[in-house]
């Protein structure tokens, strides 16, 4: 069986297959339009589209993102089976994630900014040490909601519950996850209006897309900040820059828009007191090689694959 | 017994005692010369020379700052007994410290300059995903090396161990602290050789006095970060500028320097791939009214004092 490996990753297979590394940037090789499975990174969509024409034997699509969102819209045949990367990311992107909120709340971005005008921030001093803004700029007793309490959030709520927040969750259904109470969706309302740090780590779905709009940045504690290293596409954009204008977020921090890589011209780019990191969060798989090893035993079994998401 | 509060912070003080709240920008008010107590919190350091001279009553300076080297050099007589506020930064200065880790492991400063460009940080992103970087973009199998392994790094160490650093510690005796392997500044050499990210919470002393030098940064691994929180005046800041543009450091944070503010003037401020904050770690103590409470009935019952650092 031929493995196409991307050029973007180095992997060390034990599987007995035929590995080929491929040119994310290049057509395929006519010689291995035979593959049979195609590992997935950092492809672009139309190079995935291209490959869904090109690769007529192929059985399975590794992603390794974690969302196999650009995988799933390239047209692959039904019966090409698609799984994610879900899971090499759960340490990367909640360290990223924590980097983000901890920038938000004790506003690197900013406290940069006045670096480079060569300016000891006194205003931001006496806003730091003033009476009643602690739970805005220490996560020692600060209310952290984490919407989309999957895989990442449970790596990433410990972390934050170490440095004193208090966490909880929101997802589809309610519960316990983790040690975390986590509610359903329906419930939001009441725990953004007493919520200091949002964090999103939802996946773009039909159901989540421009979740995030003026009524849920309307309904969070005045001064939050709100984090995303979910998905772009569940921010309606023009609503952040507004909450940040009008101060009704103090700060924000996102790895993820909805247009990526963001267009030079984009107003998000100088909303104030945002962060933008480029995508990064997950941008090194831990643990990709035993995934595909695993999957392509299974697949040569007939056994089921870790990570499924199509069909 | 009348006890000085400074204007600079809300403390509700249980002890039998008058308080007076005075203005740390004023002159102290000729009818309030006969405390005994003072508590110091942003005072500058002629406010305390002066003070020293002013209240010939005075048997306690407790200062809330983890360091009292400022009150101690201000020339107070020797029967005054001087307490610092160690370990009611514990949390703040952990936390401020992760924070700074966090944004030179993950460039955070870096990408908010490119932000301000409206760039993409294409190259960064290649540089952060590429094979052997690994430990230098993450903390996730990072060597960590606390320098100065005290109240505030036993607070720190967990907290880098729960994202996957290997933390050890360097002090003046070794041993294990809080169940990490702290060696004696005079083994410093072989384990800066292996040390990703180097952190600095030492105090200022004779002893430590431009510690952090061309050597020391010479000695560590070729590309490591260096996070300072504990004092500037450890720091050759001249040796730190040519390790920064040599590239042995890829990246350091800083919260504290020689001087403060930083002069406008200061090369520091456009050092490559530095972040400076403004000395904002520790800037809201926890827990000071329990220790003022605590010293003040101490006092007067003849105990000994928490934190006392002289006589
Ligand atoms: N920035 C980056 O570099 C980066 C890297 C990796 C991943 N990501 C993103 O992070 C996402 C999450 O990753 P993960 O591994 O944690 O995924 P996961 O384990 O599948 O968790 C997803 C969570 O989102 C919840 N959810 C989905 N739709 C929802 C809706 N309409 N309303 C409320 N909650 C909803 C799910 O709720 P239920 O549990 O109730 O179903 C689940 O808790 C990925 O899909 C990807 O888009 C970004
Ligand atoms: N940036 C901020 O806002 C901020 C806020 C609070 C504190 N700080 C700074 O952080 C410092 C540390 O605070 P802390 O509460 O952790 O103090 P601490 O508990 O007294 O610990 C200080 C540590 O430094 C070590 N040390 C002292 N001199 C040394 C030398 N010459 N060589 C090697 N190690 C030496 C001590 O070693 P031994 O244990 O072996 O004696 C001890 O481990 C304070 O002194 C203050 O300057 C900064």
């Amino acid at each position: 069986m031929k493995i196409l490996i991307p050029n973007t990753i180095e992997l060390a297979l034990t599987a007995d297959v035929e590995s080929v590394v491929y040119d994310i940037d290049e057509p395929i090789p006519a010689e291995h339009r035979d593959a049979e499975v195609l590992v997935a990174w950092h492809n672009s969509a139309s190079w995935l589209q291209e490959a869904a024409r090109a690769l007529p034997d192929l059985r399975l699509v590794q992603a390794l993102a974690s969302g196999a969102d650009v995988v799933l819209g390239a047209g692959f045949g039904d019966d090409v089976r698609i799984c994610s990367g879900r899971s090499l990311h759960d340490g990367p992107v909640a360290e990223h994630a924590l980097a983000l909120i901890l920038s938000a709340v004790r506003r690197l971005d900013r406290l940069r900014d006045a670096q480079r005008d060569h300016r000891w921030d006194e205003e931001f001093i006496d806003e730091q040490s003033a009476p009643g803004t602690r739970a805005q700029h220490t996560l020692a007793g600060a209310a952290v909601t984490i919407w989309g309490f999957g895989s990442i959030a449970a790596t990433l709520a410990p972390l934050l519950t170490a440095l004193g927040a208090e966490v909880q969750g929101i997802a589809r259904t309610a519960g316990e996850r983790s040690g975390f109470p986590v509610h359903a969706d329906a419930d939001a309302a009441a725990i953004l209006a007493d919520t200091d740090v949002l964090v999103s780590i939802l996946p773009a779905t039909d159901n989540t897309a421009d979740l995030f709009d003026a009524t849920v940045f309307g309904a969070l504690k005045p001064g939050a900040a709100f984090v995303n290293v979910g998905r772009g596409a569940t921010v309606d954009e023009r609503a952040l820059v507004d909450a940040l204008e009008s101060g009704q977020l103090r700060a924000a921090a996102v790895d993820v828009m909805k247009s990526e890589p963001l267009p030079a011209s984009d107003p998000l780019w100088d909303a104030p007191n945002l962060l933008i990191t480029p995508h990064i969060a997950g941008n090194r798989p831990v643990g990709a090689a035993r995934l595909v090893d695993d999957n392509v035993r299974r697949l040569l079994a007939g056994e089921p694959l870790l990570n499924q998401v199509r069909p």
